[in-house]
Parts: structure tokens; C-alpha cells; sequence
């Protein structure tokens, strides 16, 4: 699988594109002339329309008989095709934009497709890309959970009994997951102004500690009927791709309700996710090896226990910083390697007791830090929980201020000259309060 | 409006019946004749077919014009409504059923349609009511939390500091919410079985903990934009109705999984719901007080005040535990009014920062218990956490044996002479786990 040839495409593609012949990633666009949501793929500065494309019959000579499914406003019937249809789809449209491929008169000589088809991507809306029946919310990127373990309790008992044990995590609010663009209003919500009071009396009042969370998520392409486990070994099939995610998160609101139930209103406010799902096969020569266990903590229950190895992706994370004001900094440039558990682990977890998934379903890692202060996934944990200022420019933060603006990118690249396999861009500003 | 005139039905409703004519609960149906999923309302002993009985003129005379919403499988775009429509199409169809009434061609002598749309309860099949976007629990039944906390914590400790000021919840898991009647298999999961070792290491195993939670939940019709926050006098506009619920959890996984992100895998393998909405419109009459707040927590913050201080219902509940040897008792009578926080209250705080709920939300109370050893809502509280054996007939028990079946019935009566206003029956019995 790792011996790739490459393959150029007719279509100029930047060499820095994340949308290389190799990625081929799906979403959900409008365009102000056609404001129906359809199903499309990025590649290079384009988004191939999947809608017109199929009715043009595009398809045509593909092999893929399930075309009615481009005529969805979400990517949820394509994902419950499963892996073997993704894999067919995507093999035939990097047929289509190969140089010298097989089938040149479809698109690459045929004009009036391309004009109608092949649309510039600065002139496309992107939507949700799956309807999201459940999203839960996984803790296993593990320095995260060791700094903040630390910042709350000390480095003696950073880490919880459970956590090299269980994957943790929680169920999220999916009503309120939204496309990179949309901008986020500064929560209000209960707060204790002086945790050492007694009485504890809460006040009602903006978030004075809005966060980011830097994230990493999957998409459920098929699922399990309620009552049956999915087995770790064959759990990738489940997954239709990725995205990344910016789970957004006030801390000053969790400290106060998190006991004992978890986190709720802050962080239902608004999660984050990156336009474009990368599929699983387009990021299969990125496999690394998840963060390795202290030998005091033992193997995993057999039924967490890999065949493979390399069970996480090594996909590059950067974020950039941008305040109100103007000023712009790169705040952390980390990786997704950075996990405990792999998806599939988290998937075998999330129905050990029976949980059914659907097709649409997201599951989101927890916040990604790497093993330096350079690579954190947090204001919490780079700000040191609001103890120390980080310079942005000319400025500087410890949580997000209003206008802010939060852009989190994440490529890929082997050095084999094939292009990168990336996200794009996932963004989002922040409005001040309503109150 | 607690002065009901007692109207009388010309179809023969029993007097213990659950759907009296000032019920008229909404369902999702389907029966063997007619596999399709479709909208209908229980009277006495019989549904009648909302799509049978609009498709043949029966709300011709109504002055309700959006009947298209009886041609869906669930009940989402009736909800969606809003109130004044669910008060229109309720007013009309206890006309329809009226003895005397103004309408007594549409029905009551179309023995034709009669025998189309008048189904027995007995032949018709239930169906979720609503699909569930999201499912909340909350965990506002002061007297469950405190007894837990007792048997976790010790009385000094029993709620948390945040307990009275917080509606504590967490969001559930939305794909495994199912209609009463469905069997829950006893699920498999980490549980560590000694606690007090070290160092902690779990094991994979039927949980040996199975308890029901007795819920009472509320259906949202109308939502809210996301970054919008419900105001607490007006979130009962955006109640479609109600439901019992039963809460299945494991509590030796819960034990073991839920710090620091609350219960996951614990509660997401099944959760129960009874088959008729019950509107809010029916439930007026039994309004009554929540629990009294103690002098020593205060006030709440001034967006969960309500104005009406007769925020809960007073419905009564039984629970009915059958072991699977045919032993049957009475196992709990407690009531839907012992709760620290109303439904307005908890949508308040559920959207107070500025989380958007959207048609058929799904919000429970979490487990009710009423104030003494004859009314508890669960089997954690009643076995002193597997301490004290309950007498099921013959039997006895700590926590769930496979096999054995909870049936949870509600109604609330006035003494009016009106007849019940109730739920019907929310059972499920539990299955060998697949291990
Ligand atoms: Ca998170
Ligand atoms: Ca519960
Ligand atoms: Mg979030
Ligand atoms: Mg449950
Ligand atoms: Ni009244």
C-alpha cells in the first residue's frame, strides 16, 4: 500500500494544494447561482460538483451504479455504502483528472462540463457535510489529559485510575456542530467567581476563559445494530473519513458544572469542523505508531487489543492565532499521532456495551497536544490555566478575546512528491456576547 | 383552567383508562395490514389513524390546514408546529369523540371510516414518536442524587456545592433511545472488581449491576437558533409533550468509567420510552409545586426564576418488577413532582449558553424518587447499592437478573370525575448478555 506511483493530473494543481490527485476529499456545496446543497470533491483550487457531474453522467463508465446518492443534501447515504464504494468512487474520480488517464473526453476535453462542473473553490459555499445523529466527544490524546491533569490536581495524580484503561469519553451536542466560517458568540453561562468561597454562589456572565480545543474526528460510514459490539480489527471499515474539529470550550463554566455528570453547557455552545472529509484510504500512507504505554500500566483488555501497529495517522497540525486587532502568530504546531487510543479503539470502546452507531455519526479524539510547549492543542494548557501571557504579535493573550480568531490547518506529506493530503482550513471567529 | 367541564365520549372508555378523552396522546403507529409508519392518538382502548382519518376528510372541518404532517413517520413536523397547533388538533379531536358533539358524521356515525381509522390498541404496533436529534438527562431529582450521594459520599457530602444552583445534566446517547417493549440486552463492559486494589486493573464482563432509572422526559416542538437562549417563562412554549423513561444503566461500569466526563458507555446501550406524548395542554390540570428549596442554598440565578410557581406535575408513578420466574411486585409509588427544577428551568439552563435545541429533542429529569423507602427510582437506591435484598414474591434481588422485566405505568386523576390522564405502560425486559 505504501508504494505509490505518481500520478500527475491535467489540472493545475499548486504543489502546496491539500487537494492533491491523491487526497480527493468530499463535502456538501452551494454556489450563489444554484443555492441546492450537493455533494462534491476538492481538488487543487476546484470543487468537482458531484450533482451535475453524475447527471452529465460522469458516472457513466465507472462501474458506480449508486449515483442517486449525489443527489443528497448530505453525504450520509454515500457514507453507507461503505468502504468499497468510497475506495470505487474515488479511484474513478482520480481516474478522471489523471494526466493521460483513461477517460479524457468526460471531463478534461469535454468544456461545457467543466465550466458547469468544475467550479473554482472561492466560489463555493460549503454545508455540513454529514446530518450528525450523535457526536461524541473522546479524551484520549493523552499529554492534553496529562497537562491538564497536572494544572488541576499536580503531577502525582494527573492522569485518573481508569485512563489508561478506558477510552474515555462523552456524548456531545450534534445539534450545535457547525462548518469552518461560522462564527461563535461568547457564552454566557454559570460561573464561580471565587472558587475558595463559602457558600459557592454562582454568578450568570460571559465566559471570561473561551477556548479552543484542537481535535481530530471521524465519520461513521456504516454502523452496528444496537446489542452487537464492533470487533477493533475490523472497525476502520466503519469509518468514512475525517475532519478537524474546534471544540470550543469555557473553561470557567466546565470547572463550575462538570461534577459529577461531565461537561455540558461549556462546551454545547458550538464545536467546529473542517469542511472537506478526507477518506480513510487517502490517508493510509500516513500510519504511525499512537503514543506508547508506560510498562506500569499494563496492555489493554484483549478487546482494545490492534493487529495493527500503526493505528493512528501522522497528519501535521498548525494554528494559527489571529487577534481582533490584526496581529497573527502560529500558536502551536503539533501532529494527530498524538493519541492513546486509535479510532478504532474508540469505536470498539464506544460499543463494548451495546451502543449502535450510525452513518453520520462523528467521533472527535479529544484535544491533540504534542510532547512540547510548541505543540499544544489548548489556551488552557498553553496559558497555564490564565497564569501566563502568550505574545501574539504585538499582543498578548491567555484566553480568547472577542474578534479573535481561531484557524487550525492539517496536511500530510511523505516527502514522495505525490502532493499533500490535507484538510483545508478550519476556522472561526469569535462575536462578542450577547448580554 | 382547572375548571374542567366533565365531558362523556360516545365510544366506551373504561374508567381506569389511561386515555381518557381529556388525554388524547400522540403516537407513531403501524399494524400488520398496514406495515407503514404513521401518526395516531390513543382513546380508551383504541388508536385512531391520523393519516386513515385525514385522508378521509376528518379534518375538513377543523380549521387545521397543515395535514400534511399526518403523512410522515414520526411526529417531528407536528411538533414542530408549535403549541396553538397542538391545541387545535387536540380541542377538535375530543370534539370528534364528544358525546353529543358537533361533528357526529365525521366519525361516531362513519362506520366505514370507523372501521378504517378505529384501530384496537391491541392490533397496532408502536413506534418512536419522534426522531431524536439530541437526548439530554438531567439529574435534578434532588431526593435520587442525594440518596446516591449518601451511599457514594456519606450524607455530609451527598450533593455537590453546585447542586442547587446548577440543573445538572449531560448529554445521552440519541441512536439507542427505544420504544417501550424492546428487550435490552444485559451489556458487557470494564468493570474493575475490586476497587480498593492496587494497582487497578478491569476486566471485561456482563455488568452485575443492570438498574432501571424511572424518568419522566419532555419532547421539544420549537427550538432555538444557536447562540439564542430560551427565557424561562416562555420555554414551556416549547414543549410538545411527554413521556416516561427508563434509564437503563450498569452501574460497575459507571463506577469504574465516569471520572472525569460523567457516564458513557454505562447508559448508552439502551434507554426506554413509553409510546403516547402525552401534551402539555393535558397535563395542566395536575400542576403543582417542585421541591422546596432548603433556606441555606438561596435563590437561583434570575434566568431560571420562573414566574409560575406551580412549574411540575404531579403524575403518579407505579413500577412493576416481574422476575423471570412469574414473581410480580409493586416495587415503587412515587410521583413526576419530586424534582429540584422544572422542564422550563432545565431548557433555560440547557440553552443558556446559547446551545440550539431543535424538533424532537429529547430532555429527561433523571431519576425520580420520592421521599421515602416505598418510592424510589431505582434498584441502586432500594438495595442500598446491593446491600439490601428486595422481595419480589418468592424471589429477591439486588440488581436486574436476565430475564426479568420492569414495567413502569403513570397517570395523573384529579378526582374530577373526568377520567385518567396517563402514559400507558413503559416496559423491557433484559437478555442474556452476548458474551
Ligand atoms: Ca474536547
Ligand atoms: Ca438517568
Ligand atoms: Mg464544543
Ligand atoms: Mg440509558
Ligand atoms: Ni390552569
Amino acid at each position: 500500500m505504501r508504494m505509490t506511483s505518481i500520478r500527475q493530473s491535467w489540472l493545475n494543481i499548486p504543489a502546496d494544494s491539500h487537494f492533491s490527485l491523491r487526497n480527493i476529499p468530499f463535502g456538501i456545496i452551494s454556489t450563489a447561482s444554484d443555492p441546492r446543497r450537493r455533494p462534491a470533491v476538492a481538488i487543487g483550487d476546484y470543487a468537482l460538483d458531484l450533482f451535475e457531474f453524475s447527471n452529465s453522467g460522469g458516472f457513466r463508465q465507472s462501474g458506480f451504479t449508486n449515483t442517486a446518492v449525489f443527489e443528497n443534501s448530505t453525504l450520509n447515504a454515500f457514507a453507507a455504502l461503505g468502504r468499497a464504494a468510497h475506495r470505487m468512487v474515488r479511484t474513478y474520480i482520480q481516474d478522471i483528472f489523471a494526466a493521460s488517464g483513461p477517460y479524457p473526453d468526460l471531463l478534461e476535453r469535454n468544456h461545457p462540463l467543466r465550466e458547469r462542473a468544475l467550479l473554482p473553490l472561492a466560489s463555493v459555499q460549503n454545508h455540513l457535510p454529514l446530518e450528525i445523529g450523535d457526536y461524541t466527544d473522546f479524551f484520549v490524546g493523552r499529554n492534553h489529559a496529562y497537562n491538564c491533569g497536572v494544572i488541576f490536581r499536580g503531577p502525582e495524580n494527573a492522569l485518573n485510575p481508569n485512563y489508561y484503561h478506558v477510552p474515555v469519553g462523552y456524548h456531545g451536542r450534534a445539534s450545535s456542530v457547525v462548518i469552518s466560517g461560522t462564527p461563535i458568540k461568547r457564552p454566557v453561562g454559570q460561573i464561580l467567581p471565587d472558587p475558595t468561597a463559602v457558600p459557592k454562589i454562582p454568578v450568570l456572565a460571559p465566559t471570561q476563559r473561551l477556548d479552543y480545543e484542537v481535535e481530530f474526528a471521524a465519520f461513521i460510514a456504516t454502523g452496528n445494530n444496537m446489542g452487537e459490539r464492533i470487533n477493533v480489527n475490523e472497525a476502520e471499515e466503519h469509518i468514512f473519513g475525517y475532519v478537524l474539529m474546534n471544540d470550543w470550550s469555557a473553561r470557567d463554566v466546565q470547572a463550575w458544572e462538570y461534577v459529577p455528570l461531565g461537561p455540558f453547557t461549556a462546551k454545547n455552545f458550538g464545536t467546529s469542523i473542517s469542511a472537506w472529509v478526507v477518506l480513510s484510504d487517502a490517508l493510509e500512507p500516513f500510519r504511525t505508531k499512537p503514543l506508547a504505554r508506560p510498562a506500569e500500566a499494563g496492555d489493554v483488555l484483549p478487546y482494545l487489543q490492534e493487529g495493527n501497529e500503526e493505528s493512528v495517522y501522522d497528519i501535521k497540525l498548525q494554528v494559527v492565532y489571529q487577534t481582533a486587532g490584526g496581529d497573527k502568530a502560529v500558536v502551536s504546531k503539533g501532529s494527530t499521532k498524538y493519541l492513546l487510543f486509535s479510532f478504532a479503539q474508540m469505536i470498539a470502546h464506544h460499543t463494548v456495551t451495546g451502543a449502535n452507531l450510525r452513518p453520520g455519526d462523528l467521533i472527535a479524539s479529544g484535544t491533540i497536544s504534542g510532547e512540547d510547549s510548541g505543540s499544544l492543542g489548548s489556551l488552557l494548557e498553553k496559558s497555564q490555566a490564565g497564569k501566563v501571557h502568550i505574545a501574539i504579535g504585538q499582543s498578548t493573550r491567555t484566553f480568547l478575546q472577542d474578534g479573535d480568531t481561531i484557524t487550525i490547518t492539517a496536511a500530510a506529506d511523505d516527502g514522495s512528491g505525490a502532493g499533500l493530503v490535507g484538510f483545508g482550513e478550519l476556522n472561526g471567529t469569535v462575536l462578542a456576547p450577547d448580554y
